[in-house]
């Protein structure tokens, strides 16, 4: 099935993603708001109080716009019925295997058989802010310098096989310096490059999506200001023309 | 220069390897009885005592054998110039995260923009026998459940992308339940399985055949009986047909 392959491959010309956290649900407004304002794609993702039926109840709040929905996940209740695209993250600096393997094995074994991988993606994460909630978690190895950041990317493509670098600084405002170097190590891997983080401005928008191939926006969905939000959107777009 | 990617990706043909450890250097009749064996390719390994010098020296003393060579970078020390492929081992089951990305992003953190990574493939390790040197120093989450362990390699195939699957009993035969399991959990995935450990008779080498991709001779190597040697080879390879 062609375009069904096409479709999950759609993640590749992602250029702005909005991350929605289900269990923080959005609003008529917020949805409306998100509809309009021209992201490629919403992701629901967050890192506490997951469980399937809020994973279920975001989606099935988000199918109305018409957007691409993936879902990353973070624990085994985040895999529900009916969505197109699981992402699955691996934290490449996190010092607990919990979150490089383990999770992943043991959802593995308990789904045995019944996976269908077609329609997984993998995502090679870098945890980047010390004081969020998933450094917590995670136990990441952070903060990182731009070139330690960029080796934790060099490996996960390289070495681990990773589609996508994924830099997430968790609702704080990153280091170009740190995207640049792994936009560095990245040359000639074909593997894209998201930042997620912090953005609330056209200028933060644009100078990241100057860098990363994806910008996730994540609080700013929640804003009450549509305008501002479809304003950063386009900010983003513009960055990569 | 499609030959030389070619001689690199000859690995993916190799049906019995001969593991030599750089830390146990052969005598000339050992390397004479190699030579002979009909294996397909060396791959120098070991666990313990590994210097770049020592590693130097092993594949100095096998070039006279025009059998393809690999070496297996437990350490940094293991990257020694002339070497035709790097094989880097992503332990799938180490609880200590220093054996699936942390030496590797020192190392690529150590040599950035100074390493050839067409030279390099990665192996999804598996390690099966809790009292070996490798279980204790990698922390390996063992022994496990042939479904466990085939989790461990649809997560390594799928998630973390490896070209290869080894299972490593390290000096003990294994069980054929286990490789079994991971068999049939990379059908269709296009990953090669390699089995390791513990083969002594035509016997085990052709059980393990019967289910692996690709079988690694170790300990017998230093046997002074030749002939064992060359008739374990010519089961693994019979057992294919």
């Amino acid at each position: 099935m062609p375009e069904t392959r096409q479709a999950r491959e759609a993640w590749k010309q992602w250029r702005v993603v909005a991350k929605v956290d289900p269990d923080k649900p959005l609003s008529p407004s917020q949805v409306a708001g998100l509809a309009a304002s021209g992201v490629d794609a919403v992701v629901l993702g967050g890192t506490q109080g997951i469980t399937r039926a809020k994973v279920a109840a975001a989606h099935a709040l988000l199918v109305p716009t018409g957007l691409p929905l993936a879902v990353e996940v973070s624990t085994a209740e985040a895999i529900v019925p009916d969505i197109d695209l699981f992402l699955v993250p691996v934290v490449l600096n996190a010092l607990d295997v919990r979150w490089i393997t383990g999770a992943h094995q043991a959802v593995a074994l308990a789904l045995r058989g019944h996976l269908d991988w077609s329609r997984v993606a993998a995502e090679g994460y870098i945890v980047l802010n010390p004081a969020s909630a998933v450094a917590r978690l995670t136990s990441a190895r952070s903060p990182l310098a731009p070139e330690e950041a960029a080796a934790y990317a060099e490996v996960g493509v390289r070495v681990l096989g990773q589609p996508l670098i994924y830099l997430e600084y968790s609702g704080a405002y990153g280091s170009p310096d740190v995207v640049r170097a792994c936009r560095q190590a990245l040359s000639g891997t074909g593997a894209r490059l998201f930042y997620g983080g912090g953005i609330a401005t056209p200028e933060q928008a644009a100078e990241m999506a100057a860098v990363a191939d994806t910008i996730v926006i994540g609080n700013l969905v929640q804003s009450p200001d549509h305008a501002r939000l479809a304003e950063v959107v386009a900010a983003a777009r513009r960055a990569g023309e």
